[in-house]
């Protein structure tokens, strides 16, 4: 749950020693029902507190002493939130004191932070990438509170993906043990939108848009050869999310692969001969393979080639190439058929830009909403969209599982559809789907339909 | 209420004639009751029927006789949806015969028709415009469905807006009258997303991104000279969400005018005075105006004017040239401070351009949605998205009001905290806003909240 | 002609004070013939040294005091050019001290100046306008010379269009008057591309590239409805190069006039009839107008409309709207004839973006010229491109006269061929065209062929 | 040479047969000195026929038939290119028949062929790709030869790169053995620039533009982490002219690999030395590198690693991941030093996107140039912008060899100052290099200065 420096929901009696926040249970904001958000589909019934400003405040202006740290991956949109944050807490707040910790977890503890201001961070929006830098790892939970506490710094703003949120709970719970007043606030961040409880994760929506760049070179080089053959990989690690609305929006794809969606190459109903149809009707074919598709498809390949090749295995666990290559070789040496397949890989071109204008009102009120959880003395909190409204959410339910596509659902029923490609799916498949999915319940990205509360 | 060639909610008792479709109503899909969507904010809790297919269909396959027409001014998206109807009926039903009507309703007994076929319209998604090409009015029901009915066509595609929809209404209702099984299917367009009910229209997001452009030409020019005033009227005559949504995802906006909140120019509180501070803070600023805002403002400074000059009331009525000159004329003459104004008028370099990937998913299931509805036997209802569901909504619905920013929401509260502009409202205003708002409580156009009913 | 900070060709005769620059006259760089660049064409056989490296710096790089200044409006490339000049004496001469002149001429007497470095303008080039922002007018020799002369600063580089280039010769005549030892160096910017001698200007490739959107747009507007006209107003007060480039790249142009190519509304071969009988063969058209065209047309509409409303004058000098005003007021009243007019003038959005990838690489060439000219010792010289070759051109021969599209040429006739417009040329028009070209003959700009002098 | 349906300088004594072609000859145009545009710095002073309209046309509208193919890789502009094929026989001779050979050179007799028309060709300028489809090989040229006169085909239009060109060669001498009145014209296509004689290759703009999304996308993610290191990978198989143009536009690139100048990786003065400096000092680097460099040192390291891994030869051949590998190998196993390696190879992403506007020109100058060569009775010619003006060139200039980056001239020498890369370069090879430039002296893509010739 979000706490207020605190744990909820009666964090005064829990630890005495924070009757300072007491006030602020009381006030008005958070005891109207219509402030909470409900996930509906889930079987808990959860709740969450409605994110926005509170009529008190915990921390006084001038006592802010604000950083901000982004880690893991690049994803369009990560400076746009530093520079809504810096400006949220100057204008929204009137606080001054915000720190960049640069390069991710361990820049707290290895390099220099950096002074931020709203004038210094003014263009940062337009700009891909993050200007704090950022790295994977260097999570030393204990280096990082010393370090906070020795800079008294007293809110934490975090933005990062799942492992990062994790990283974010622990310094959360090292604070609290250590009963430091510092807020501690998470912004998740996955470009592959597979963060759980949350409607959509920033960057999502730019990182479909430029998607479409890299299927449009594919489908012209297809369509302008004989045979042709254009084969997309999209981020989409454990979900296809990316792959799935990338296919939707493009209307030039044939086939969609994602890891949800498990596939099989040979015999009747598999890929090749899906291939082989399409190619005979249309003369080419574009194929949109989310980069966690296939994993055990190609596991079990480089099972079989073991004895022949070690040393080659990272390469060949790209699954565009892996997947590239293997068609070549099927249509060339068993079909003698002559194929002409150009493989993309835009990976590192979508992360890298700039968000686009829906992206950028998101981010916006993604830390503007930070920016009030924390002023209001909230912490171990992550901010999210929920059923269409901002919220505050406790780390653990967005790291404790993963969103991912449901392949019995409306959307991906859509796909298969407008692509016409195979399901893969026997009818045991669909079954065992069905089941799994009857308890969570839980929808695509784009609508997660969610009940307001009525308490 | 979405009719299935015939009125809800029994359509048998009322019109015997049309037992054939008796069946339909049976069917589980339309029993169920998670299938109905409602809107949870409207006083009257209304349930619409849930979009998708059904497991009876109304329509042979061979018999459909579709067609297709598009009205109104242009909106990014319109030739995805006209590829997506053709695409649906021909992929998922089989349908082979679909006319285009060229040139808007007029265009039913003035001009020819043309065949569409799922190779003809193949790219058109990626075109702007409308290949159908369009027009206003040119509406007379008796003409249009005497045309339908020598060309004996049995299902009506119509693409337009509020105007457009009445129309469709009409000719729903004369279809009826004759007792014709013709299926009439709406689906709503306003670049200006003040369609009431739905969450937003088809190419409103695109909208906003191309805007950012002029926005950001706008703020170029202003920040390039000494007090530089760039000033950009964005589309919006009623409803001011492509401003308000355009000026959150910039954040180089320091002022958003919009029809649903009232400002004035002078004295205390005033635009001008606002404007005389920020550029004595920043130097420079940037003003988005929507085309509908201070018509009132106008309507005034035309009557003071009357005399002197009657022939140029035309070109005073756009709002951007004549707050532009207004803007001019006081710091000119009245404060002897030399400015620099720019105004950029995007309007049609906005319209013009194809729908984003965003929109073009949107688009689809928009068309999937109609194409369900119709081959499934229903009439007289319009698409539209409704609490993030896909639903069917009685043409009446969507047309009997507007949608607006509501100026006590959060999302406006945000933008004046991002801008910080002044309200231009006392206290009076608020209460007032407060009070015309508590019935029909619509919340803005990006987060309508609804409910899903349970009965 | 070009200067070492002294006149050519015999500098140390002229003024013995500057003896100190005698050597470098004599290195080997600009005795050998081939570095001498020839305009072929001209009458007067014109040489001009060719730009780049010279053997001998005059200037030592500690001493250097640079300053950089941005006049008049906007242009894509003006903060790649800043930056270049920035990076290209930092990197190439070690120089450090360069200082920013805000706001134009006047910037030098009446603002504070700003310390510029590699780093601080590493991404400016990403951005549009310029970051030193500019003004129109403020030019004041003496105070500019005496401020110049009272910070220490010996090289000035002033990057503005023609009338900034006089300018800039008048601060050279001063500064030769006092014998101060300051270099002045110009890069000529106009977006029209009408500067004299030179090949092309900065930023114009840009602005053709960029004027498609809005070309797009009006095609897209025009042929989505009846009778559809957009019309498109483009840069160019008195040279039409930007929009017969434009046109002749849209491929999608019906009609282009410029300045350079009278035009007449009314009777046989005027422009009305043209628009009929286009609409009557498409159905739609495209017109593109340089914004300095049929001026001579509107000073006639205003002579005789001189009674009923002067005060509308200034609106109307706008050749956009009043020319779409004369065709919506032709069809209307005289013909009957229902057109649909839209008008786009896409000026501001043009001018303010950054500029592309040729652009880029132009303003590079240019700024490394300044800087080697500078460092030189040169002065009281712009830089260009001749005849392919970057080039130091005396101040006096790029402001004598304009750059203008050569109506008897060959790309004013492609041009023609491709839009099939009328020429609005009597056969005495041509004989006096060809009459009036004989002796400057020049080339339009893209193929400036100059001969490569051979003594 | 160029052909009026035979060999110049002589045809009609040549080949009697030929004396319908005679008068030709003496047409005004033609023997006018002013016409003739000599190639300067060639070491035969040679001449190339102006390209433009003649006065007289040697076909009859009615009795043309035209074909056109497209060959080899595609390239942006191709479509262009046809439509003004089209467009200019159309609407500048009145000629209706124009057929589309399909996939290459093998659609001659293997596939069915299309015919074209201004209308069905509209809008393809705007698509990336060919409309027609393309192969590479298939060259029968007896085939070929047979099918064009089977079908009566009297004009062949061309368009392709090196191969292709020798290609037509063939068929044109095949004809003339034939004494075919039919016209062989070529459009030299290659989007590496490195055709010799003319300036610059259609596509090659728009190429150096699109790559600056790589480079961009390599700059952030390499700025975003520590030591971070961005490679992509630039098309030029034997010419680096793509590289150095878009690293000269992009400023953002570190160093700049081409296959003209050689670099050794290990040791003082090497790669490796020189990324270990700039990543101490900057911290990021970019490295943009043809595809075409390094090929000997690739080469060797296959040698070396023979034995072990034979089946891995053809990944390693790709030189950026050849590269990056060998990078991240250094600094990982030798250095000890993390680094973060992103490897972007946006090849196809570039080839398929349409043409920009400056190509756009140049494409629509070129079918143009060919239009009116055909027409007039020209054949075994290809058409070029030489010296800035557009001419026709025999097929053999433009195949005899290859246009490459001369990298002891001046554009070369301001990347590397611009990018302050080492040059690889021991003394003796820099003489070496001016020794083998002396003769033919062939200055860089962007200005090929050619002399007017007089005689």
């Amino acid at each position: 749950m979000m706490l207020l420096l605190q744990t909820y929901p009666n964090p005064i009696k829990e630890n005495p020693a924070y009757s300072v926040v007491k006030q602020f249970f009381v006030n008005q904001d958070d005891t109207v029902p219509k402030k909470v958000v409900v996930q509906k589909d889930s079987p808990r019934g959860i709740h969450f507190r409605r994110a926005g400003p509170r009529q008190r405040v915990y921390f006084e202006s001038d006592d802010v002493n604000a950083c901000i740290v982004t880690c893991g991956g690049l994803c369009p949109g990560l400076n746009t939130v530093i520079r809504e944050i810096i400006c949220g807490l100057s204008y929204m707040y009137g606080v001054d004191k915000v720190l960049g910790i640069e390069g991710g977890y361990r820049g707290f503890y290895a390099r220099n932070t950096i002074q931020l201001t709203p004038k210094s961070v003014n263009d940062i929006h337009k700009r891909g990438g993050t200007i704090l830098s950022t790295s994977r790892g260097g999570h030393d939970t204990l280096k990082i509170v010393d370090n906070i506490q020795d800079r008294g710094i007293n809110q934490v703003y975090i933005i990062g993906g799942d492992g990062t949120q994790k990283g974010a709970a622990a310094i959360f719970e090292e604070i609290r043990r250590r009963r430091l007043k510092v807020a501690v606030a998470g912004i998740p961040k996955t470009i592959d939108n597979d963060i759980a409880v949350i409607d959509k994760s920033f960057g999502f929506d730019t990182a479909v848009e430029e998607a479409q760049r890299a299927i449009n070179a594919a489908h012209v080089e297809a369509e302008s050869v004989e045979n042709g053959i254009g084969v997309v990989k999209l981020m989409g690690r454990y979900s296809g999310f990316i792959a799935m609305y990338a296919t939707l929006a493009s209307r030039d794809v044939d086939c969609c692969l994602i890891p949800e969606s498990p596939f099989y190459l040979e015999g009747k109903g598999g890929l090749y001969e899906f291939i082989e149809r399409r190619l005979k009707e249309n003369g080419h074919m574009v194929i949109v393979v989310a980069e966690g598709a296939g994993q055990d498809l190609i596991a079990e390949s480089m099972k079989s080639m073991d004895h022949e090749d070690a040393s080659g295995n990272k390469l060949l666990l790209d699954v565009g190439l892996w997947l590239s290559q293997g068609i070549k070789n099927y249509f060339t040496s068993r079909q003698k058929m002559t194929i002409n397949l150009k493989y993309i890989d835009p990976t590192y071109m979508i992360r890298a830009i700039p968000s686009n204008a829906s992206d950028n009102v998101y981010c916006t009120l993604l830390a503007q909403s930070a920016v009030h959880g924390a002023m209001a003395g909230f912490t171990g909190f992550t901010v999210g969209l929920v059923n269409g409204r901002q919220t505050y959410i406790p780390f653990e339910r967005v790291t404790e599982k993963r969103n991912k596509v449901v392949i019995t659902d409306r959307m991906w029923a859509r796909l298969l559809s407008s692509t016409n490609q195979p399901s893969f799916l026997s009818s045991k498949d669909v079954e065992e789907a069905n089941k799994t999915e009857e308890q969570p319940k839980q929808t695509s990205g784009e609508v997660k339909c969610l009940e307001n509360g009525s308490t």
